[in-house]
């Protein structure tokens, strides 16, 4: 076994995290192609950002490039994955077991990307007991219980707007370090707690304005 | 009947239109607890951000406060909703039922944002003929045909990356005009196309890292 070291050693840019998983898509492309080696000219020319931006974002990852010949595929798509955090399994909980709280239960795409929903909570005696997309749904009640027995550290939070809050606070009292918000509503939190907040109305709301905007042109 | 202007005139700041849905869920909650006025002033203490930038924001939006008393709670939800794009319905389909297509087919909420799936694609004949949280799911092959019977500009895209701008580009020809783009892998469009990516991927890996970064302080 190698040990590794802690994974992404500073604070990198959110815009340059959110573009390196485009990048892995692209290595995975080519990877699939047949492909071996892969520049940051090459993956410029298929999504459209500069290179000299993708060799800026690559800088952070542990991998290095020969000149005239790119990245070897293998160990660009093992660094970024490995750099991401989708190849460690990130133990999570799930607050709110409503129509988006359980098609996220459904979803296991998110476990490629290493986020183990390991249980989730609600109130409604309707869910309690069940397993959904095979995770066991529990009183609320019982959070505190469970947090001392599983090791989590990963909120998602999709409850209704109402009580968004009161949860975010159980939460962390209960030992949750990450909230994964998908409630329109915006939490507050101390200042050590990581929010994400993934809001799919806000992103409707961003798409519809563009859409009528584009409509009004024709 | 009254008839409207087309909504949100001109094209609204990206940053604006993600924060409006918090307003509109903080309005919604005083409502709930009975609260007939609101002020940029209060949504401000509620949410941690400048009453001045809400000001500015909420100017966008074709609702008027009064000094001292605030937006009258009614019409500041009515007037989000609607500048957001929420109460029309904005008829989409979704292509790829995989498991995370399958899972926002199940979610009901978004038709209570604005956005109605009406039927999906795929090439499986597992899921080709099955009602998936009641939408049709149809053969790729229909899609131009069932296209000239609906009204749909909205595609949302939940294929295999290796798939994912071969389908766009059958979507664009097809007549669709606006992307949600779920997929990791940047798609290519034409200039009038509008794409909002939601990667849910790229949120997970700032979580990550973030988490990480919080984690070694410890």
């Amino acid at each position: 076994m190698v040990l590794h070291e802690p994974k992404s050693m500073g604070k990198v840019p959110e815009p340059t995290l959110r573009r390196l998983p485009w990048y892995l898509s692209n290595a995975k492309l080519v990877k699939e192609k047949g492909g071996k080696y892969i520049s940051s000219t090459q993956i410029s020319a298929q999504i459209n950002i500069d290179a000299s931006q993708i060799a800026k974002d690559l800088s952070f990852v542990n991998v290095t490039g020969r000149t005239r010949v790119g990245y070897d595929v293998d160990m660009l798509i093992r660094a970024l994955e490995d750099f991401l955090g989708f190849t460690d399994k990130h133990k999570a909980y799930l607050f709110g077991v409503g129509s988006l709280g359980g098609a996220l239960l459904r979803d296991s795409g998110l476990v490629h990307f290493g986020l183990e929903i390991v249980g989730a909570f609600d109130v409604d005696p309707d869910v309690i007991g069940k397993n959904i997309g095979g995770i066991p749904v529990y009183h609320s009640d019982e959070f505190e219980q469970r947090m001392r027995m599983d090791e989590v550290r990963i909120g998602v939070l999709t409850v209704p707007i109402n009580i968004a809050q009161e949860i975010t606070d159980k939460m962390i009292e209960g030992g949750i370090k990450a909230i994964w918000n998908f409630t329109p509503f915006r939490i507050r939190v101390p200042e050590h707690i990581v929010v994400q907040n993934t809001s799919l109305y806000a992103h409707l709301a961003v798409m519809f304005n563009r859409l009528n905007v584009e409509m009004r042109k024709e």
